[in-house]
C-alpha cells in the first residue's frame, strides 16, 4: 500500500502542542477511513519537514498514536496503521471533544457487553414488548396486503402516505396545534425526524442548544454532522430560562432541542408558564425549537400540557413524536409538524435520506390508528405502567443507597437517580452491579459535556413490579459492597 | 414580525455583480427556512449601509426577488418575505447553482403533475408492481409474526439484523467479494446507503466525482449535503478514463460515485477491462468509490461481469445494491459492503439517521433471501423484461423520430433516447407528449450540469409490450406535432 499523503492542518499560535495536535488529527483521519489500516506513514522526518515543524513533535505523536494502539511500527519497514479497537475504546478517556465521544462509546460497548441471559437490565430506552399490540399489527399488514396489494409495496411520496398524513393532522390538532396536511411530514422514527432537522436547519460547526442531561441521540446527531452541541443546565421544570436567555444572546444558536414531557433522561414536566416563556424567547429571537414529544402519552397524573407548537405563533417551533416509540419501536414510524417555510426542505431531505417511509409500515399505523388501538393500548399500557412506577419508588426507597435523590416522575419510562457525591461513582457501581446481574444506564452518556458521573437511569417501564424489586436490591447491594 | 438580521457574505471582486450575489444570498435563505414568510426585510438603504454596498444594488436585488415571487412591498410599510410557490418553481432557468436546482424541482413538478389516469408513463424508476413476490412477502411476515412476536418490533442493531447480514455476506462472496458479516450494514434501500457514505465520508464543499448524467438520487443528496457534484463525461463503456485521472489530478475529490451495471440512466454496462483501471485508479489515488449495483441483476444477455468490489486489493471501494431495488421498493430495504476503516464510521452515522431500519421488514427479508424466493423472482423477471425489451427496441425503430439515437441495454429497466439535436427539446417534446397521455423522464433530470435537453429517458420495464408500442408511438406523434 503506498504512503497516503496526509492532510494536516495545524494551528501554530493555538494553545495546545503541536504534537498533541498532530496526534489528534491523524486519529481523526483514522477513525474517519481516511487512513485505512495497513497504510504507511511518512517518516517522521520528512512529514516533519513537509509541515515545518519539528521532527521530535512528529516521533512523539507517532509514540502516542502507538500507545493509544492506532500504529504499529516494524523497524527499517515503516509505521503503519493497525488499528487495535479494543485498546482505543477502553482507552482512559481524556478531555478533548472526540475523547468524550470515545468514552460514550466505550460506555455503550461496556453495557452491550454485559447483556446476557438471566440479566435484570434496566438500561434500554424502549418499553417492553409484551406492550406492543402484535396481534392487531399483524392483522393490519394483512389487511393492507388484501386492500392495496402492489401499492403498498411500491415507493412511497417523501412527505408521507397521504392518509397518514391527515391522520397525524388530526391527532395534533385534539392536542392544540394548527395543523394543516401540508404541515406533517412522516419520518422514520423520531429520531429520524430529529436528524432530518438538522440537517435542514444546520450546518456544521454551528450550535445547537440542548438540555443536560439530554436525550444521547441528539449527541450522536450532532455528532455525526458536527454540530456544536451546548447543554445547558436545567431545574425542575426543563432548561433554566436565564441560562437559555444568556445562550441565546451569547452563542448565535441556530436551534434549540427540547422534550418538554417527561425528559429523558429525568422524567421532568416542563410546566405551561415554563413553555410559554421558552416559546416567547424563541420567537424573539427568531430561533427555531423542535419540541420531542415521544413521550409525551406516558402520563401517570397530572393535567396534560399543550405542547409548545400549540403555544407557537410565529411559526418557530418544530413538533415531533413517534406512535411507534411508545408501541412499536421496530417499525419506525414517525412524524414532524412544522410551518410552510420549513416543510419544503424538509421533505427535499428526507428524499434525499431515504426516498421514502416503507409504504407497508405506514399503512398499517393509519389503520391501527383508525381503529383507535392505538390510543386503547396505550391506556392499558399506563395502568400498567403506573403500577410499576410504584413499585420502583418503592424499591428505590428501600434499597438504594442512602443520600441518593431522585424525583417521582409524572410520566415516561424513567427514573433518574443521583448517587451520594463522595461515593462510588456510576461507573464503578456499574461493573458491580453487573456482577450481580443488574443493569443501567450510565449517567455519563446522557451528557454533552462532562457531568453524570454521579447519575444512573432506571428504566423501570420494562420490567414487572417484583423484578424491579429485586433488581433495585442488586443495585443497592453493589453500591454497598464498594 | 421583527426584521431579521440578514446574514450576507458578498465578494467584491467576483465575477457576479453585487446585486446578482445579494439576489441569490437571500433566495438561499428563504429557500432555505432562514427567512420565512412574513419576515420582513431591511430597508435597502439601511442594508446597504450594512454592506458597505450602493443602494441601487439592494434596490436591483429585491427587485429581482419580487419579479422571481421572493417577496412583497406594501409602500409605507416595508418589503416582506411573501413566497408565492407557483411563480418561482415554473420561473425561466438562470444559470447558478440554485437555478439549476430549482429547474429540477419545476420539472419533477410537471412530471407530477401529468400524472393522471390513462397515462401512459414511462417517467417511473421503479419496477412493475406485478413484479412484487406479494403473496410471498406476506407470507413471510406473518412468519416471523409467529416466530420471533415482539423481537421482531423491537428495536433492531444500527448494522442490521444479524441473520440478514449473514444472507447479504453468501450472496455478494458469490458475486467474488470478500467479505465478513461485520463488512455488511443494513440500510433504507440503496438511497440511505449512499447517502450514509457521503455522510461519513465527505464534508460541505468537498466534491464528489460522479459520471454526467448521472442518477439523480445522488444529485438530490449532494444538494441536501452542500457537497460539490461533478459530472464527468461517458463513453459507451461508462465515465471515461481520461477525464477521471484529469479531475483526481486537479479537483482534490474525495469519493468517486459509479452505477457500474446498466446505469440509471443510460442502461451502459462498464466492461471488465474499464473497472479494472477505475479500481486501479482509485487505489493509487486512494479515493474511496461507491459502486451502485442496483441494477445488477437485471441482466438480460451477455456475462455476468464481478463488481468492483471483487477486484478491489486496497480496500477503496465500497459496494451497495438494495435487494428490493427489483422487487419491492416500498419496503427499503439495502445494503452496504465496506472494509473495517469505514464500517465503523458508517454504523455510527446510521444510529444517529434513524437507529435502525425496521426489523420486521429485514426479518421478512431475510426469510424471502433464505428461502430463494428473490432469486426465483428474479429470474421470472428477468423473462418478461426481456420481452418488454424486444418490444421497446422494435416501437423505437418504428415510431420514434428521425435522427434518434439510442443504444440497446444490456440489462436494466431503461431506454435512453437522444433526440435530433437540431428539434425539439425534450421540454418540448414531453408538453406535446402528455396531451397525447403519455410521459417520459426528461434528460436534464439526470445531468449535474448544463446537458439532457435533447435526452429521454424512458422507463420500458414498466409496460406490456402493447402499451409500450402504444406509448412510444404517440411520443413520435408528438414530436412530429411540434
Amino acid at each position: 500500500m503506498p504512503t497516503p499523503t496526509l492532510n494536516i492542518e495545524l494551528e501554530r499560535a493555538g494553545e495546545e502542542p503541536l504534537y498533541r495536535q498532530l496526534f489528534t488529527q491523524i486519529r481523526g483521519q483514522i477513525d474517519g477511513g481516511d487512513l485505512p489500516d495497513g497504510a504507511r506513514l511518512p517518516a517522521s522526518r520528512s512529514l516533519a519537514r513537509q509541515l515545518g515543524i519539528s521532527r521530535i513533535s512528529v516521533v512523539n505523536a507517532y509514540n502516542e498514536l502507538r500507545a493509544a494502539g492506532y500504529l504499529s511500527a516494524h523497524a527499517g519497514r515503516g509505521t503503519f496503521v493497525a488499528r487495535q479497537r479494543e485498546a482505543t475504546e477502553i482507552a482512559p478517556p481524556p478531555r478533548s471533544a472526540p475523547a468524550k465521544r470515545q468514552r460514550a462509546s466505550a460506555i455503550r460497548e461496556l453495557m452491550r457487553r454485559a447483556r446476557k441471559p438471566g440479566l435484570i437490565d434496566f438500561s434500554g430506552g424502549a418499553p417492553p414488548g409484551e406492550f406492543f399490540p402484535l396481534r392487531y399489527l399483524q392483522e393490519a399488514i394483512n389487511q393492507v396486503f388484501e386492500r392495496d396489494g402492489a401499492d403498498a409495496l411500491a415507493y412511497e411520496a417523501p412527505e408521507g402516505y397521504l392518509p397518514l398524513r391527515r391522520s397525524v393532522r388530526d391527532y395534533v390538532r385534539a392536542i392544540g396545534i394548527n395543523c394543516r396536511v401540508d404541515d406533517v411530514l412522516i419520518t422514520g422514527g423520531a429520531q429520524q425526524a430529529i436528524d432530518l432537522v438538522l440537517q435542514s436547519l444546520m450546518r456544521p460547526g454551528e450550535t445547537l442548544l440542548t438540555a443536560n442531561p439530554t436525550y444521547p441521540g441528539i449527541i450522536d446527531i450532532a455528532e455525526a454532522r458536527r454540530v456544536h452541541i451546548r447543554g445547558l443546565p436545567i431545574d425542575e421544570d426543563g432548561i433554566r430560562i436565564d441560562a437559555l436567555e444568556n445562550a441565546l444572546d451569547h452563542l448565535r444558536p441556530r436551534l434549540i432541542y427540547v422534550m418538554p414531557s417527561y425528559q429523558n433522561p429525568t422524567g421532568h414536566l416542563m410546566p405551561l408558564h415554563r413553555r410559554r416563556q421558552l416559546a416567547r424567547l424563541a420567537a424573539q429571537h427568531r430561533i427555531p425549537v423542535l419540541e420531542d414529544e415521544v413521550y409525551r402519552e406516558f402520563r401517570y397524573d397530572g393535567d396534560e400540557l399543550p405542547p409548545l407548537k400549540a403555544l407557537d405563533e410565529s411559526g418557530v417551533v418544530i413538533h415531533t413524536n413517534a406512535f411507534t416509540k411508545v408501541l412499536l419501536p421496530g417499525i419506525r414510524i414517525g412524524y414532524l409538524v412544522a410551518d410552510a417555510p420549513y416543510t419544503e426542505r424538509l421533505a427535499r431531505v428526507k428524499r434525499a435520506a431515504d426516498i421514502s417511509t416503507p409504504g407497508l409500515n405506514q399503512r398499517a399505523i393509519h389503520l391501527l390508528l383508525e381503529r383507535g388501538v392505538l390510543a386503547q393500548q396505550l391506556e392499558r399500557n399506563r395502568i400498567e405502567l403506573r403500577r410499576r412506577r410504584v413499585a420502583a419508588l418503592a424499591a428505590a426507597q428501600r434499597y438504594l443507597p442512602e443520600g441518593c435523590q431522585w424525583r417521582a416522575p409524572g410520566g415516561g419510562l424513567f427514573l433518574w437517580v443521583e448517587l451520594p457525591v463522595d461515593g462510588p461513582s456510576a461507573d464503578q457501581t456499574f461493573m458491580a452491579a453487573i456482577e450481580r446481574d443488574v443493569a443501567f444506564a450510565i449517567g455519563a452518556l446522557f451528557f454533552s459535556g462532562d457531568g453524570g458521573r454521579q447519575a444512573m437511569r432506571l428504566n423501570f417501564g420494562i420490567h414487572k413490579p417484583e423484578t424491579i424489586e429485586e433488581g433495585f436490591r442488586r443495585i443497592g447491594e453493589a453500591w454497598a459492597a464498594l
